[in-house]
């Protein structure tokens, strides 16, 4: 954590009173704090817009688990050599579907082009990607 | 436009210095103006979550001209009671196809079930609804 | 248009009853229609990933027309050289602000980076940009 | 997994093989599972609006160890009475940063409320929400 700045923002009086009410419902206790996560967040959907960038990714998984060879798949897709895949954990959702989180590092082109793979798979309900910028 | 208030604002240095960065490259001359807009942001997605909430809309359809009907069925639907159309542009995109934006106020639901009645019209290629906080 | 086609697809049974409700309560008038959007859909989102494609786009820009200068600035953008601006509507939203729909033709790229120059202009309080696929 | 049901579709024969290009691209085998796929999302996306709907969701939270009460603050979240928390995993990102992923069951908004919560502690750089239709 880099040493803290302060700066002076002017905003008009009403959008001051109207953002304090709202980041208060949402558990803030400061304004410094919500807008530090929105620049954090401004940030990280700019890095992640490069194709080439490294990131990190959760990627979500829903899948039937009666679905022969599925989980030998998914498992052959986390071992491609573009990709680095750090863990996973698998949840019960009910008698048929699973639910696998993978993390994993790589470029973003490549994540991306996992998930594609990942939901293109028979017996695959859900795939999803959750990009974080790795830096 | 409401009095401006200033207000002091705690960053990390290093944070400050991607986001002088980013808005520089974006066309932003002071962090004011970009902090302003990340706020105003914030607050509109709020409150357009509400299904109640008056807005403006500004809905796009793309079309095919040549499907019998349709702009007699789209003039239909922009006069729903539910909904209060203001105007409408239309554009010319190639031999075929034809964009009109419709820009109308009203409950965010009634928005919402309006672009997808659209949508589901035949020869209606796309069918976009931007919402816009109308407060 | 281009000829039709008939193609087969096999769903699970209470998947496509869902899926019936769903699109019924829409509006949608028959299943073609409906995977037939959900198709164009599909496309166009792949095609707009790419910054060098080609595209138009209708940005949307609420502003408040007492502060000076604005609409000229707006204007002078609209001539930039990257981009080919067809056509524009200006709403009148209440006594400070206004809504203008500038209707464009550009690479995805530059539309992107205009919309940024957009917002970040004193007295822009939203500047959106909706790519809509050319081809 | 409910029994098969087989339907026809028709199609503008361009619009198919463009579609056919696209999810080869994507790795699908037959167009019958793109299909399923989108109908399946567009199902998901159409409950998850509800507030009061049931659902799964899996929460990214990154935030920096270093920060004192940290981890108790998001001990104390997750089992908050509204919400159901099933299980997390923890992952270290760097020397600074861990990832945690827990997945729970609760209402679409109470899931919500949570996910603006996680974000307000001060530590955390990150916090989103994946809901999951659990259906």
């Amino acid at each position: 954590m880099s040493r803290t700045q302060r700066t002076g923002v002017s905003i008009e009086a009403d959008l001051l009173e109207q953002f304090d009410e709202l980041i208060r419902r949402q558990g803030y206790e400061n304004r410094s704090e919500a807008i530090r996560d929105m620049i954090r967040e401004k940030l990280s959907r700019d890095k992640l817009r490069d194709p080439a960038a490294s990131a990190m990714a959760a990627v979500l998984v829903v899948y039937d688990h009666h679905h022969s060879n599925l989980s030998k798949k998914l498992n052959a897709l986390q071992h491609s050599h573009l990709l680095d895949t750090i863990c996973s954990m698998h949840v019960h959702m009910d008698h048929h579907n699973c639910l696998e989180v993978i993390i994993l590092r790589g470029k973003v082109a490549d994540i991306e082009q996992l998930g594609h793979h990942i939901l293109s798979i028979r017996g695959v309900k859900l795939g999803k990607v959750n990009l974080i910028s790795s830096d």
